[in-house]
């Protein structure tokens, strides 16, 4: 068992209502990594710059993340600069400077090849066909995508959409790409093109997924401290990805445990600035986690209504 | 058994991208009545107008709500215009006529004095505090409000606040009376107070429930079709306290079962406009979502997290 991610490293500066941070780890592949770490072998592709901290490659070298597809180039790392309200599932972009990562192509070593499961993060949906092209019959493969990618490059992403298991995608990105507003709609037009599963991403109200006419709805791990939202997205996928990844079988229960792994892990990662609050979670804080979320959203078998008398009930 | 019900009654016109209605029937309590006496024995307690369609009346004495509360007056009966964009969890008020409304004061008949459940509508809290003058120690007590009453009369609203059993409020509503973003905290906030209880709506997103330190959250019952949400949350509130009322003991358990019943009664409003969705609403049609909300939101036992040798983890 392998997952295979492909995305940004970033050096973010984020501001919130609740703190700052400057130049600090983030980035899809980042995110994602230190979340399936916790379950499955991680194989990275990504680049960095000269100025990207040692300390940094160490701390995922610990989580024994396999970084022999992430690039060094000269210059500087991928940056950018966002801020937050209240309303935390929205960010705001005050700068972005892509550095190495503008001119990034994908190479996936070879003993990458192979891997189980595959993450095309979110990047140029042409890149996400370039590692399409380099690995050989993953089992599961899940893309995430943006607003930029909808708007400007909107057949290349289909192409992608159409060659992929699973599409995760927020809300907002969801009823922009589809064109349908009904969430029910919008992922039946996905699920139209290819995918056999969608994982809608709802920030602070959860996650659904669907599969076919099945349907499963998780809330968010509700939360005390709600610090910084950057990542959660992406902790998310990583948790959903890897949990899958450490199952034998592919069954729609691993699919909901899945999605609960995940939103636990986004709970950790939106705690604390970068990726504090995620290098908490530890396997134990994870599983007290996913049984609180099992506690508060277990409904009872209904006890049969009473009947009235009613002259008038409907059909 | 018995729950009392006071709020407006009112005629609406309503437009949202999936229609228009005019001068349709609407108003806290007439949806409340509806959605609850599907469980329980209603006693309403409004005021109308000469305007006030009699085939209306009807249609409540149909489901045996008592009108004996329901004040008929010289003039107008209470409108409101009102438009939806494709977020149909706000909504955008073009036009209000208060008519009868204005110099409403509640007053409580003899027979509905004793009523076990009293849910206070979004009116006036000084209002709502002459009703709680007028009942005799009910077993459960809810309000509503609104932001007109949060930013104008906040301290009477916060003497009925110390004096109910449940607060059913609305995410910006909550957050703008506690000045928490946070939901765990403006919860707790309100239960700094004295209810036991708060529910939280928050639309499409479903509702979370709040006793003590006990959290339940059930998402919205997904629905193909939604073409206007008005009366949505009154819907959901009529479901909730209808089945309580219909409850021999009100343990934690009953509590949840409430919250999805009502979600189950706001999803048939929002399917139609006025109260046309409502109507279609059987007791073997909530049964059938209940068991669907049930279905969709299982969470299985995790099963144990593959150990991996890792050098770091987190605490």
């Amino acid at each position: 068992m392998s997952t295979l991610v492909v995305g940004s490293v970033a050096l973010d500066t984020v501001e919130t209502p609740f703190g700052r941070a400057d130049n600090v780890l983030g980035g899809t592949a980042m995110y994602f990594s230190l979340a399936a770490s916790l379950f499955t072998d991680v194989n990275l592709v990504g680049v960095v710059g000269e100025d990207f901290p040692a300390e940094a490659l160490q701390t995922l070298q610990e989580r024994r993340i396999d970084l022999a597809g992430l690039q060094h180039r000269s210059g500087e790392t991928f940056r950018w600069v966002g801020q937050y309200d209240f309303d935390m599932n929205v960010a705001h972009t005050l700068d972005t400077q892509l550095n190495v990562f503008e001119t990034f192509h994908p190479t996936i070593p070879d003993h990458y090849r192979d891997s189980r499961f595959v993450f095309l993060g979110n990047i140029h949906p042409a890149l996400q066909l370039e590692v399409l092209a380099q690995v050989t019959k993953p089992e599961f493969v899940a893309l995430d995508t943006m607003n930029f990618w909808i708007s400007g490059a909107k057949d290349e992403l289909t192409q992608v959409v159409r060659r992929v298991d699973a599409v995760i995608i927020n809300e907002g990105e969801i009823r922009e790409y589809t064109g349908e507003y009904n969430v029910l709609e919008a992922a039946r037009h996905i699920l139209g093109l290819g995918p056999r599963y969608v994982v809608l991403k709802r920030g602070e109200y959860g996650a659904i997924l669907f599969e076919g006419d099945r349907i499963f709805a998780a809330p968010a791990f509700p939360t005390w401290e709600v610090r910084d939202t950057t990542g959660a997205g992406d902790s998310f996928a990583g948790g959903f990805m890897g949990y899958l990844d450490s199952c034998q079988s592919l069954d729609h229960a691993s699919f909901r445990s899945a999605v609960v792994y995940g939103s636990c892990l986004a709970s950790f990662t939106v705690e604390d600035f970068s990726i504090r609050g995620l290098m908490k979670a530890s396997r134990q804080s994870l599983r007290d986690r996913y049984l609180h979320l099992a506690d508060i959203t277990h409904i009872e078998a209904p006890s049969p209504i009473q009947e009235r008398d009613l002259v008038s009930e409907g059909v």
